[in-house]
């Protein structure tokens, strides 16, 4: 197979286990890795010395290559920053926030960065900072999004299209179906994200695995779209502070839903 | 090629364009019915006379299969359903209505019927209802939508799986990359409506025409979803609209907007 995320990564599959607060540990990354996939360690819930413990033990548990997601609105960025590149970390996807801020600092140290986007502007924008490569993350992906509410079937295309590097589609792919689907739209590669929630591996809890598993259509929505655009779960709390959104702090803002 | 669609509507290409209230008058339907596909005169802007006078014209236009669409909140259905019996139109697309109430009606006449949907529950009942074949209208599609806000990546592997007739895919589809995707994902044929809005035979203006050529990323919205969801250009008509939302009527609510 002649893939260009095959040769960045250099994993057996196009396939990246998505970087998930709470759910993404070294468990879920080493055995996404040691399957031939590119797991990927979720840095945005860790405190810098809990990511630190999670590279360690990723690396105690796989020799094939893995990667930290950081979101670049971490609060103490440079300590994961500085994490990743001591601990010898090969791969980072970087996400919500400017990639012209670190892009350089890590490839300077070796890394491959990969930048997470929703829309052509921010994928130009990673290209010119320089990235290796971008996920492009549709309208139907899990937790941050887009504002442009752009699916992943219009996406892939457009942002193919306007960029030279190799594009990882994201957002409701999680069977070789929707895989196929995403390589015919030009895709390189795939980040799937809830498919791995529900793994046995994933640091979720079972009932969030649950609730994922039983998740039909019309059951989550995308939220939040005054502060920072999130797809979330309708669950019973949620429903409870749609009902009483006078009273939510102004900060959740559920005014646009 | 073994496909289904094919069978149904004896055409060349599993292509569909989609009825278009405004847009799709017997130009279009005959030109892309010339071309191979299946052209549909979109009936919902049309008063009865002049459903028949198109249905006339296509006729003459063509010697290739062509079709009716329906919308079943049309006030005069009635008339319209005489219409399309008495001018032995062979293929009816209903939607945005119960497809119980005139699929058996069209079908003891001879005429194949296929129903639009935007849910798995929707697409059951019309397989129940009887029609040959579904279309299965995913988040980005223009004009009406579901509230489930399922897109075409997601929606079509669901549907394919609860149905046994054909699927027809809509949604974001306006390139051979989109429709081999969305066959990726099950969908025996696609419904195409924005590209071919654009084209030189459909009736739609001009400035219509161009607003949808000159759309980009972030450019339609969802909006009604109080009164029936619709996918609309956000144009400066639209944007003012929403600015004095307390001053539009009560059945224009753009309150979940």
């Amino acid at each position: 197979m002649d893939n260009s995320i095959l040769k960045l990564f250099n994993t057996e599959y196009p396939i990246v286990q998505g970087g998930m607060i709470w759910c993404s540990g070294w468990e879920l990354a080493s055995a996404v890795s040691n399957a031939g996939g590119l797991g990927l360690i979720g840095s945005g819930s860790m405190y810098p010395e809990v990511l630190v413990d999670h590279i360690r033990k990723c690396k105690a548990a796989t020799n094939k290559p893995f990667g930290v997601n950081i979101p670049l609105l971490y609060p103490n960025i440079e300590e994961h920053i500085h994490s990743v590149i001591e601990e010898g970390v090969k791969v980072v996807f970087t996400s919500a926030g400017n990639p012209a801020t670190w892009t350089k600092k890590l490839k300077d140290n070796g890394i491959t960065v990969v930048h997470v986007t929703a829309n052509t502007k921010f994928a130009k924008k990673s290209e010119d900072a320089g990235v290796d490569a971008i996920v492009a993350e549709g309208f139907e992906a899990g937790g941050h999004n887009g504002r442009e509410e752009t699916t992943t079937l219009c996406l892939i295309p457009m942002i193919k299209q306007a960029v030279k590097i190799p594009v990882i589609a994201a957002g409701g792919i999680g069977t070789g179906r929707g895989m196929l689907a995403a390589m015919a739209l030009g895709a390189d590669g795939v980040q799937i994200g809830s498919r791995f929630v529900a793994s046995k591996e994933s640091s979720a809890d079972i009932h969030f695995k649950n609730a994922v598993i039983n998740a039909v259509e019309g059951d989550t929505k995308l939220m939040l779209k005054q502060v920072t655009p999130v797809r979330l779960l309708k669950t019973s709390f949620l429903i409870k502070c749609l009902k009483r959104k006078q009273e939510v702090p102004a900060l959740l803002n559920f005014q646009n839903y």
